[in-house]
Parts: C-alpha cells; structure tokens; sequence
C-alpha cells in the first residue's frame, strides 16, 4: 500500500510552479513537528474526518485511528500552510492547481468531510464571522449578468458533453431510481408542469430558462406560449435556435432580460435553478416581480437547490464556480411569498433526486474528461471533477436540500383538492 | 324589505341589561350625524365591505352601494360605540350578548368582511401596534395548562354534539369533496400515519392528543405503540376510559403532560393541532424536544393552522375562544426545524379541507343548539357560532390556512423516494 501511494505520487508530481518539492522522503522518520502540527490543525477545522495526509517526503499523518476513507497526497509545504490557512477555500484552489491530488473515491472523501463538518459545534459569533467572511457578490443587474457570465457562458460544447441530450442543468426527478438521466429530466419537466397545472391556451412566464428545454416542453406537451428570460447570452443563443429548428417560434419567446425586467400577465410562473442566484436581499423584489406579472387564478413553480438552515455558501464554490450564488433555507424563501401574501400550496424536497442526476452528470464528466482537458486544460477538468463531486457529496449526506415550493394567490380557491393527480400512475403500477 | 326588516329587529329585540332602546324610529327620516359616522368608521376600519348597518331606530346605513351580503342590526348607540372604538374584538362581544345580530348568512357576512380586510393597505406601524395591542397570552408551563382548560375542558358531552364519533377536533382530510366527516377524519388518521411511514413495533409519541382517536387508531391500525401527551384533564380522563374499553391500554398510554415534559426515544414524533397552542416564542424549544425524543431515523408531522403572513390572532378568538393561540406562517414555522437542521421532506395546504370540516361542524353544532343553549346559555351559543362560522370564512377566503410538514433529520437517506406512495388508489380509480 504504501508503495503504491508513492508511486502514485511521484507519478503525478508534476512540476507546478518552482515551490518545495526538496523535502527527502524520510520512510520511517517522524513528521516534523510543524507538519503534524498543520495536518492536525487542518484536520481539526473540518470536523475530523477520517482522513490520512501523505505529505511530499512519504510520511503519513492522520487525526484518528478509523480507517480512512481516502488519503490526500501534498505535494509541498507551501500548499500545507495555504491549507491549514482557509482550508475549505484553499483545497479546491490547491486541488484544481494539482499541489494537492486524492488517493481514493474523491465523492466518499467529500461524504466523509461534510459529515464531520456537520457534526462540529461551531459558535453563533464564529459563525456570523464565516458568513460575513465568505458573503457571496452582490447580485444587482449589472452583478447578476457578470456572475451568470462567468459560469454559464463557458461554452455550449462543454455542457453537450456531460447535460443530458435536452441540456437541462438543473435536479431531475427519477420516476424510479433506475430511470436514465434523459428519461428523468423528462419527468422532472412534466412533474413541474402537472404540479403548475397548465392547460392549452394558457400563458406561462419563465425566470431563468437555462438551454430553453423546459420552454419548449410546456408549448409542445402542454399546449401554453411561453415567454422565457435568461441573461446568458450563450443559452439563449442556443434556445432560440433550437425553436427555430422545431418550428415553435411562435409559442416560446426567449427574451434577453433578467427577472426583474420581466414585464406582462401570465397564468403561471416557473422558475427552476434561478433562486440560487437571486440573493436573499433581493427575495422581497422577487416576490413583487411574481405578484405583478401572475393573473388572478395564476399559478407559481419556484425550483431551488436549498438548505435545511441558513448557512454561508462554499466558499471555493462561490468564488471559482457559481459567483453570486447562495442556496436558501425554506425559512428565508418565505422572504419572498410572505411580504406579498402568496399561500404555499406544495413543498417538496428532492434532494436524493440531485445526488442521482450529479452521479449521472459526474459519470459522464469522467467519461468526456480528456475532451474536457483540451477544451480548456487540466486544472478545469479538477476544479469541475471537485465541484461536481462536491456536489453530490453535499445532496448525499444532506447539506443540500432541493425545494420545488409550488404557490398561488391567498384567494384563489381554484387550487387542486389533494394531491392524488400528481400520481395518476401510482395506483396502476405500484410503487414505482 | 324593510318591513320585514324591522319586524326582525323588533321581534328578536328582547332586553338585555337597560341600554338605551329609547330612540323612536324615524321612518324617511335622517340618520344622526353621529350614528351615520360611526357607522362609517366601522365600516373603514374594516375595509368597507359590502354590509348595512340598521340602526336601533330602522335607519340604515352602508359604505357602499354593493349589493349587501347581510345586514347588521344594532340594538343601542352603546353598542354602536363600542364596535367603533374596536371592531374586531366588539363585534364578537357584542354578537355574543345579542346587542348585535344579524339578517343574513352569517359565514357570507364573515368572509365579506375577511375579504375586505385583507384588501386593506395597513402601515407597517400600525401593523406592528396592532400585533402588541392583540398579542396573545403567554404559553410558560403554567400558562399553557389555563389556556388549554378554558378551551377544551368545557365538556366532553358539549364537544360529542357536533364533532364526529371519534372526537377528532382538527382539520379532515376529504379524499373527495363529497365524503363525509366520519370518513374524512378517518382518511386524515391514515394521511398522517402513511406521511409518518409507520410500521407495526415502531413506537410514536404524540404531542397534544386530543380525545385520543389518532394514537387509537395508530396503535390499531399501524401495529405500533403510541405515548400520547395531553395537558386537558377531561380529554385525558376520556381517551383512557376509550383505550379501556378497546383493550389497548398496553398498546396505547395518555400522560397529563406538556410537550416539554416528554421523554423517551421514539421512530415518529406527531402532532396534530397542538402547534397552535406553542407560540412563536416557544418554538425553538419545541425543536430541542423533537430533537432529544426522536431516533437516529426518527419520521415527523406537525398539522397546524397556519398564516402566509405572520399576522396577529384574531382578538376576539384569542380573548373569549382560544386564548394563548397563535397560527403561524411557514417561515415562522421554519423556527422549529432550522435551529436543529431538520429536513422538511414535504409540506401540504390542506386549507379548503379545512373550510369542509367546519362547515360539517357547523351544520352539527346548528342541529344541536337548542341542546348546546341548555348546557350553556344562549350567549354560549351566539360565541360558538360565531367562532365556528369565522374560522369557516377564514379558511375560505384564504385568512388561514392548515400546513402538514412532514420532517426527518438531515443524515437520514431512508426517506421516501417519490410521494406516490401515498396516493395507492390515485390510479385505479382516477381522480378522486
């Protein structure tokens, strides 16, 4: 085993920036206290997990006597100190910068870390002191179109490789968890569409339409016109060539505009995988765009990755991969139902539902990875290896929740009965 | 019309307590500027809904000239004073003391003024004024058992006149619209207990059990073993004597205790529309109970009257009916559940049941009034309509709402996959 680790090592020590890689291996030699120390440390601000360090010189250091789950390789000294520095920023920096590489499941790693970190007692000051810390960018309009730039403009050919065939990026819903990834996004569509009840004729208003997927579905199965607003300028060129293609021009409109530029009357509102991006600040603005853009008897679908308690984002996440964004508590989405008065009718949570689509995504991101690498380069491939697996792991162990909030007005009573509709094939076929 | 008016006013003009009766009518004549502004101020302070005030006099007055619902018969400018100077408390003094009644239907009266009301633009000062005025009582240990006495120690005898036979006083769950309210009620005790996933040996506790239909009917139909707290002497000494005489003592134990008395670890925490009764302030205590009972994959439902805004109690409900309530809003809920990192799994409005059971109750209670006022009094009787037909209106119009939150911890991944489970007959038959 250890000989393996080591191999493992000096296989992939690249050369990476001229920093200490001068330690010699001392095999059966103590750690130096400093290193121990720092591993320790380390070890000690996430929780303990049951982790091992090989440090650049061979030498092991671990915090407890379980056996690990993976064992993280340190290429360096400096990368030592910069970790035990901000550890939960500076290991996807050290990760995707390939100073630091996994030996094991990096999703179990990922598992095993968030677990101890949720088991840790922290202080309401040290927690206080984290969020003001790690406070994700403003989301004004000029900040929203830079953030949803950084991340979602990227390239088109980079999300064919690993989205399902439809290019929907957002939680699907397996019908039963053997389901493909295509069938499920399917379901999660017609899920969002019974859950908002359209009918043929109706109009729908969609806040952040990714690829336009969920777009056409609703104008092609559901028989509504569809206006959908993106600020991604790559999405959208996508989305209308696409209903150019399919001849659905006419019934789904994708407008350049961000939520709060949504303007007109609509019978429902649906928004999946925008909320993350909105910002608590800007809830009660949200609720206002909602309460002046539904009808009467209008119906609303919010879809959002969340948390069972507020807590600060993550912090490499927010920085390197998903600027501006901030998965919300269902208390603090009530930030925008409550100040306009709209009744919450459905809260469903699909968390499992996410860790399976990230499994699918993860899978076929490993698959296309080489491409991936000469797309853009190796550092990308780990960063986005990390965030994926990252995510997974957090859906997995559940510090990430997934909220499908379905809403109308208080005085709507045309709402549905019980919920029965939803399953119209749960009595025929068993549980599915 | 105004005949037949007047013939009411007189023929139920009985005495009550020498208040001045002593205006004579004035047929054609005109109001008193005085009667004619307060009635005004009534009326503004509610938001001018489409009623007429009749004057001791036969003079009437309206705000609008809408169609009225129902017409206000006001026996004495005493009484008109007093529900100017605070309608939403006097009205219900007032009905009660028969100083002012009512021609019309008096649930399409509540839910006019409901409407009106929340038509209104109130100032988030006033708000807050109005939320101090009409705060509710205290809910310390001992606070909780005066409150719980005076609502539901009044008499077991009273409360079997209108509720069904198993003495379930909570919101019921109508598969269809047509069922009835024993079966309704049944179908609610089967909701929760597949929501809670039961299995034969598990062991639930209860928080507020009422008569004790649903431990019963878990413990019988769900092979589990139920620990049910209650504080309300009469409904205790009433769900022994049933257990007794079921044979499911062994099965089935009630404890004269508070929630925060409970001890023990259980699979289920359940609590059916004892949330009302906590207070806001309470519940991040109600969550460190949940938190300290429930086991590693521990299932909850908490069945409550909700808002989908914090809003004050209704004062007059809070003073004469329930006194300590409080229906809260989600994000009010969210209180229980975030400071311990529960998971809510799923949330569902239940809010037209709600109307449904009442107007069952209703109708029940209408039956039986002449008995009620035998217990009682005819005063007795005029609060219990009005409180019955309020929360009718209330429920109705979209004033309150009935939230099940279903919750586990945040680590378990043995939670249920889809929801579809629940809805075993939504196939075979169609909709319900």
């Amino acid at each position: 085993m250890e000989r393996n680790e080591s191999e493992t090592l000096s296989m992939s020590a690249a050369p990476h920036g001229g920093e200490s890689l001068v330690e010699q291996p001392r095999p059966g030699g103590a750690v130096p206290a400093l290193d121990r120390w720092l591993v320790e440390r380390i070890l000690a601000a996430v929780g303990n997990p049951p982790v091992r360090f090989i440090l650049w010189d061979g030498q092991e250091v671990a915090a407890t006597r379980e056996a690990a789950v993976a064992r993280i390789l340190v290429r360096d000294r400096g990368a030592l100190l910069k970790l035990a520095a901000n550890p939960n920023f500076q290991f996807g920096e050290l990760y995707s910068a390939g100073r630091i590489s996994l030996k094991g499941d990096l999703v179990a790693f990922l598992e095993a870390v968030y677990r101890a970190q949720s088991r840790m007692q922290v202080g309401e000051w040290a927690q206080k002191f984290a969020a003001w810390l790690n406070r994700p960018r403003g989301n004004s309009l000029a900040g929203s179109r830079d953030n949803i730039h950084h991340h979602y403009d990227i390239g088109n050919d980079f999300y064919r490789l690993w989205l399902d065939q439809r290019m929907l990026y957002t939680c699907a819903y397996y019908p039963s968890r053997e389901a493909s990834l295509e069938q499920a996004q399917v379901a999660k569509m017609d899920h969002v569409c019974r859950k908002l009840r359209l009918k043929p004729g109706e109009t729908v208003v969609e806040a952040g339409c990714g690829w336009g997927a969920l777009a056409l579905h609703m104008a092609r199965c559901y028989g509504v016109t569809v206006k959908a607003y993106n600020i991604s300028g790559e999405q959208l060129a996508y989305a209308r060539e696409r209903a150019r293609l399919e001849g659905m021009e006419g019934r789904v409109e994708y407008v350049e505009g961000d939520y709060r530029e949504i303007r007109g009357r609509y019978d429902a509102f649906a928004s999946v995988g925008m909320l993350e991006h909105v910002g608590v600040g800007h809830y009660r603005e949200l609720g206002a765009v909602i309460d002046g853009c539904l009808k009467e008897n209008g119906r609303g679908l919010i879809h959002s990755v969340g948390r069972n308690s507020p807590a600060p984002m993550h912090p490499w996440i927010e920085r390197r991969i998903f600027p501006g964004a901030y998965p919300p508590s269902l208390g603090e989405m009530a930030g925008i139902f409550e100040p306009r008065g709209f009744s919450i009718l459905d809260v469903e949570n699909l968390r499992l539902h996410y860790a399976k689509t990230l499994e699918h995504w993860l899978e076929r991101f490993e698959a296309a990875a080489e491409r991936v690498a000469r797309m853009f380069d190796d550092a990308f491939v780990r960063a986005w290896r990390l965030y994926l697996a990252g995510s997974l792991a957090a859906f997995a162990v559940g510090d990430l929740q997934l909220f499908q909030v379905v809403f109308a007005r208080s005085d709507d009573n045309n709402i549905p009965w019980t919920r029965d509709w939803l399953y119209p094939e749960a009595g025929a076929h068993g549980k599915l």
